[in-house]
């Protein structure tokens, strides 16, 4: 897929099925999200979660009214279509993994999109620090912790982070660069001794791929847009749909609009 | 002396002989100043020293002329009388130290009021975190590092930091607090292992006292105002005038109007 379609035109691709591949690196500039499909007697409390643990679940649309596919906010988007893989859950466990769910519709479904890390990573690449699991060419590696996020009905769980590691310098201008933009998750959460946050060991990461941690280099924590799902898996909901890891929905907002200042 | 004296009236005590003590803690709220008087032959280099080296020396008012002894942006001051205690240095080498410099006084003197770290510190407090020099009620410890100044004409060094342990979490809040206030240090400028800026011991400091840091606990770095007192020394101008160390030129600027946002 070419890299600089616009967020439109991916989303056509992506509508017809010529597109069905991960979106990390196309439509660089603009916001990509992380998705979740509830019931709608399920989605006062997820977004009562997400309200309550902001830095995991950072909400930037929800649909205005149950069964509606449409998210004006983000674009001119058909949430049955528009994401280039989904999966299906049953009771909490990811029963199947589809490039559209048209067929799967209900009318009692509400949608909800969470900001996600592509956007601070790319805030962090322009002011030129180096993102190892962009340089590295593998996926964030991503780590359950002991931290609890706050329950809301029957969703809740431990924090999962995601690390990037960096030289104490970089660190600080990180912690800057990201508190401009609390909907992407925000300033980290965590940095140093992974053990303080009930991480055992870097090199075993319980989502994604491990990288490299220099000796002069601190590992830095995110909160992680997987939190939710996690959440989703404890509260076992009849029904649930999400996007695929890396298969985001891809916006017209741009990150610099989510730049608080 | 009463902690809740404005800035004036502190002075004018100051002025009239009546206190000659150390300000940490007087008059809350306001910006405190560190100190350097040099010939004008020296002004134009230290100048340049402190344009280069903003972390070290956040240049906060400069006399207009040389000679003048008020610093109208800081308040009604004679700067001659209205620092608690002044060190007096001949060849860089400090040989008297003084309540009053009205007899030393020289028409060829230039003044440099540079920010001090007591203003950071009351907004961490402010914001619930724990200065640990604070809570145990002794000098902040401050190191001299490996990380080279930008020279200047003969003013050069390495840069002096102070540190402060925090937990992770209050130490990625300090970033943000501290980001808040550039003429004040502004943000750290390291954190964690302290071999990695040449610091080999933080029990045994180079200036101040040692504080107590927990396992759990990051020493956080920030550039420190000892800085210029070391280019100083190693410039040997053959006369200069500093604060005491502690005793500061209390301004009549709020803290809060140092924040650029």
């Amino acid at each position: 897929m070419r890299p600089d379609l616009t967020p439109a035109a991916l989303r056509r691709a992506i509508r017809s099925g010529e597109f069905t591949g991960n979106t990390s690196g196309l439509a660089p500039g603009y916001v990509q999200c992380n998705l979740t499909i509830l019931p709608a007697e399920w989605a006062g409390d997820f977004l009562r979660f997400c309200q309550a643990n902001p830095r995991p679940c950072p909400l930037l649309a929800v649909s205005a009214t149950a069964g509606d596919t449409a998210l004006p906010l983000l674009g001119d988007i058909d949430i049955r279509s528009d994401v280039p893989s989904y999966r299906v859950f049953h009771d909490g466990v990811c029963s199947d993994e589809v490039t559209d769910i048209t067929g799967l519709w209900r009318e009692d479904l509400v949608t909800f999109a969470l900001g996600c890390s592509f956007s601070f990573e790319e805030a962090l690449l322009a002011d030129g620090l180096e993102v190892r699991n962009v340089s590295e060419g593998v996926n964030v590696p991503m780590y359950r912790t002991d931290i609890d996020c706050a329950a809301a009905g029957p969703f809740h769980g431990k924090m999962v982070v995601s690390m990037r590691p960096f030289k104490a310098r970089d660190a600080i201008r990180a912690v800057q660069i990201c508190t401009r933009f609390p909907q992407v998750h925000g300033a980290p959460i965590h940095l140093g001794d992974p053990a303080l946050i009930g991480i055992e060991s870097l090199a075993r990461p319980d989502y994604g791929d491990a990288v490299t941690v220099a000796k002069d280099e601190l590992p830095v924590f995110w909160a992680c847009g997987v939190t939710p799902q996690v959440a989703l898996e404890a509260a076992r909901p009849p029904f649930a749909i999400t996007h695929s890891p890396g298969h985001m929905l891809v916006s017209d907002l741009r990150n610099s609009q989510l730049a608080i200042l």
